[in-house]
């Protein structure tokens, strides 16, 4: 596709010499070039198209890279990484050595702070600002991070304001407010802004500009300044944010070039001393139809047909967060105390189905994993069984809670951990790594990882009956081997793994989705004549000792295999032989566990083969153990 | 002492026959109560002494324990106790056996829920009011959540404001307002709540009756209260409580039972559907004058003289954290780059006297732990050296930004863990008990621990040359055997740890604090004519693997400790033995942690003792071994 002007833009110095007719125009091709990129490549596109002009203005009017650009969570940085220097990999977004689908550091100059998780944004900017002036008091360069809706109603945002407000500190926050994170956004906060926008509709803009302009003499602006700041309610809105500390300015139209571009010029040359909050109004998917018609604004997106907006493929096997979903949503209707929690993330998790059949017993607080922990623990305290449905990565956000507040008080608070493991073009900063390690630690919890999809509806049963500390369950993205029909699928016996192969020689004992590797690996190994012991241990605390005595007993060799960083499953079973067996340990332990090092983004199936932790490379692994420790190999043939 | 009132009152039945005047009386006698107890046991103070009218208003009016009250952090909750059925046990507070310094639900069915870190009640009770509403729609029973300025600093807070503020649910929030957490309060909400009080003094309190009034007919309440919604800038202020969705009374005065007490009345009988927000405005320490003329109104205290209320004993050593204070201040001297951030515990961390020093390098972020890491982190990125001071339980807030803000951008953000280990009266919701292994799973990091105060230093000098990944370095509550004069205190090369003793059989690796009690085992072995290897790691991260393999090749032996819990050191030995190091383990291997439940509070060499930390403890476990493996004891005692 040709591109008058957006093709002869790689930097954004080649923006500055357009006019803002040409800044609209390129506008249009910019757009044109994210729906195309994504249609083949998926990923996130609705927050892209809702922050073109957004993009090019800010690049327009600021010194980018001097000038700090923070995008907050990145998923809409497409359109930025296009115009800086990056058009050319821009199809290799989210793929194996290609382009990251967020912000990152090592990939740009231009990106200034790596973004992925939600309401970061404010925090880095305000520390990046601070920085500046210690380095040079007299430094200028702007500081500006554009933060949604939706994060704002993450605790962390709200820390950075309340920071950011006592300082004064030029801080600019770009409000880029669509009324729409992934699921809808929830919370007070959100129809603050609503009520802000219904009440006023888009501020006159030359009040807007008027209040930042710098162009009058000193005196004059500054009385100015005042009068402006008595009538702030009348005027402009916005009070909850001057309360906090911020100069107020909008709502204006975030699509608007003709508004954005000399709102930014005057903030950009104002001498206001306190930070800055420019509220913007955009739109998801702006510019697609497809996009703004769908629910969810094609938030994130398989590859699609750019014309029909129908994705190209679509996997047919259930996904273990559906499965979650409705195996929850069907023990609800037999157990009143069920209520689920979920932080922003009703559909991803599954939750959205169990919402349709039990409304009143679901709860999206929004981006708040503390607080979602923490009420469910409350709810806890009154007889209730919560289950939390958070993400690993996410769950990482609400790591105190669950000690304090949870652990310590020994509440039955069930937590589903989705996206446990690699988890693929969303890379390292979406990997579900180290969930069991930073749970297994603490005291009173119950610990177990799904092997499939059975498994996870026993696990989901096995937890409804723990009631009386609390519990988790982990399982992966995407989907498994699928539901084998016919299982009853009745709860686990808690702390009891499985023997799933009786072999000799070595015992190769699982914990998690790694589970069908490990059964491709066994299938392998016993076609070569090598029958091994296959083992899925469920529970990574209590760990079954029995079982493992078993393996000890009468195996050469350990091999243990978990999703997920040292400090889990692995050394709960080293501890367990070193510290509490009470017998001289005869078989040689090894682990397969992920490497000391952030995975980079490709797709499941090659990140767990670079690690390792594919059914080739187990078999592999153990091919070398046979082959290093010359075991008797008479004696692993017969069977 | 006897006390007219208070000597009849075990639990709040007893009050509810009282005239408030009455209640007046009683509120003497339990001030002076509380005031004695602290004196004999030392204690938190001043926020206690705060809320006696409040205590009793609050147990006067509402039918707890049905009603159910969340005492935020729970350090404000002595004269709660006191007249909540444990008035005998109240001099036992903090001490081994005795009732607990915070707010504990396994105490007392009046612990609703247990709190002690910041910030969690409104979670809490959002759960608690959700949960008896699922259960019973016609419930009636009022949940309340008591509040200081300090803790709305706090994301987490925030959060559960946002969600309740948008739940049509009763709860009672009730913001103690005393304009002072440990260290002041910073932030723009505190300055707001300033503001708030100083432009209007208190409400009329016949309007704020009015307010909730429900003694009007229906209609005409209803009228009132759209009238008053309207003007609700002009009578009450509160508007940013209101714009998050809460029906803001206040201010009013704290210490005033006849005003309190008819207006908790009122909010009691109210059919406000939404929920309520009271401002009580209390004075910390209020009725003893030595802790309201103290600069921290009696925060935390020793024992002490109740006439003077100077402390009865006073520790002479200088504790960890003046130590990390004065070291740090020292080095930012010689390197402008340092800059210290604390999340409200600026006397706490030792960062009062580097405050002192380096003013404008010193940022109090308030009760936000999130933010004061990714601010750190947006500093790192532009040269600077962060040093973030925070306890090992309270950076628990902080584990996600640490991992996907720190870590995986790999950027030199240095963590000075305090209160590392068990941490003795503040029992386990304080303990330092998991940042090793929360920590030292994640990819990027160095992890240090001082063995005594010159390591300390040492360890904070190597951090600042780290400059190209995150470090930490933890470090005890308290203090040690002090420094010792006359040591340069280099920094230490990475990954190093040192041989102390070299002896034969049995290798002692040590991590962290527990050295000194090492030491002394070291020496009563010595005596008894074993003599042991004693090896102190210094660094979790990167191991020392010419140390370990040192002591793998020439010991039958290898026993490590760290006051810490699993999947911390001991598993990356493990880890190391196991799966990287590639030679027969010869030796036995094992290791001394914390115990896999949450160790109760008591003096800290009491804990130690009871989870065979203690040099006697060290000691008997080395004998046992030597005893039970029968090793050659001629071996052994030749040195």
């Amino acid at each position: 596709m040709k591109h008058y002007f957006l093709d002869k833009i790689e930097y954004p110095k080649d923006l500055k010499h357009l006019t803002i007719k040409e800044l609209i125009s390129l506008s249009k091709e910019l757009r044109d070039k994210t729906i195309d990129v994504v249609s083949k490549t998926g990923g996130h596109l609705g927050a892209g198209l809702g922050v073109i002009e957004l993009t090019i203005a800010l690049h327009y009017i600021f010194n980018t890279p001097k000038d700090k650009l923070i995008w907050d969570v990145g998923h809409q940085s497409y359109p930025h990484k296009i115009i800086t220097g990056r058009k050319k990999q821009i199809e290799s977004i989210r793929q194996g050595g290609g382009l990251y689908g967020f912000v990152k550091r090592s990939e740009s100059e231009y990106d200034t702070f790596s973004t992925a998780h939600s309401s970061t944004s404010i925090s880095a900017g305000l520390g990046i600002q601070i920085a500046k002036q210690i380095k040079d008091e007299n430094n200028n360069d702007s500081v500006i991070c554009v933060i949604g809706d939706g994060a704002l109603s993450a605790g962390m945002a709200y820390e950075a304001l309340n920071n950011a407000g006592a300082m004064n500190k030029r801080l600019i926050v770009i409000l880029n407010d669509n009324d729409m994170s992934i699921d809808r956004p929830v919370g007070a906060m959100s129809s603050y802004l609503s009520k802000l926008l219904s009440s006023r509709s888009y501020s006159n803009i030359r009040s807007v500009i008027k209040k930042v302009s710098n162009r009058f003499p000193k005196t004059f602006a500054k009385m100015l300044y005042r009068a402006e700041e008595y009538s702030k309610g009348f005027i402009s809105g916005g009070t909850l944010f001057e309360e906090l500390g911020f100069f107020y300015l909008g709502p204006i139209d975030g699509h608007n070039l003709n508004h954005l571009v000399p709102v930014l010029q005057n903030i950009k040359l104002s001498k206001i001393d306190k930070p800055i909050f420019l509220h913007i109004i955009t739109k998801k998917g702006k510019g697609y139809k497809p996009a703004e018609e769908s629910q969810d604004k094609f938030h994130g997106v398989n590859k699609f047909d750019v014309v029909t907006g129908s994705p190209i493929s679509k996997s047919n096997s259930k996904s273990y967060s559906k499965i979650f979903g409705e195996t929850l949503a069907e023990e609800a209707k037999k157990d009143e105390k069920i209520v689920a929690v979920t932080a922003a993330m009703a559909s991803g998790t599954g939750l959205d189905i169990f919402s349709k059949l039990h409304p009143k017993r679901c709860f999206d607080v929004g981006i708040a994993e503390q607080h979602a922990v923490t009420m469910s623990a409350g709810m806890a305290t009154e007889g209730l069984k919560p289950f939390v449905a958070i993400y690993s990565t996410f769950l990482q956000r609400a790591y105190d809670q669950i000690i304090h507040d949870v652990a310590i008080q020994k509440l039955p608070v069930r937590f589903a951990i989705d996206r446990a493991g690699q988890v693929g073009a969303d890379g390292a900063t979406h990997a579900g790594s180290f969930d069991i390690a930073y749970l297994s630690c603490l005291p009173n919890f119950i610990i177990m990882a799904a092997g499939d999809e059975n498994d996870l509806i026993r696990m989901i049963k096995t937890s409804i009956q723990i009631d009386d500390r609390p519990s988790s369950f982990r399982f992966p993205r995407g989907s498994g081997s699928g539901v084998q029909d016919g299982e009853k699928n009745e709860p686990i016996e808690i702390g009891k793994g499985r023997i799933l192969k009786q072999g000799n020689t070595i015992a190769l004992i699982n914990l998690g989705a790694r589970l069908g590797s490990c059964l491709e690996a066994y299938d392998n190994l016993s076609r070569k004549g090598f029958n091994i012991t296959l083992i899925d241990a469920r529970f990574a605390k209590p760990l079954d000792t029995d079982l493992l005595n078993m393996a000890l007993d009468n195996h050469e060799f350990i091999l243990t295999i978990e999703e997920g960083s040292i400090g889990g499953f692995s050394s709960l079973v080293l501890d367990y032989i070193h510290n509490k067996r009470n017998k001289p340990l005869k078989s040689k332990v090894q682990n397969i566990i992920f490497p000391d090092r952030f995975i980079n983004h490709d797709l499941p199936e090659n990140q767990y083969k670079e690690i390792g932790m594919d059914s080739q490379s187990i078999e592999k692994k153990i091919l070398s153990l046979i082959a290093n420790k010359e075991i008797d190999l008479k004696n692993i043939n017969t069977i």
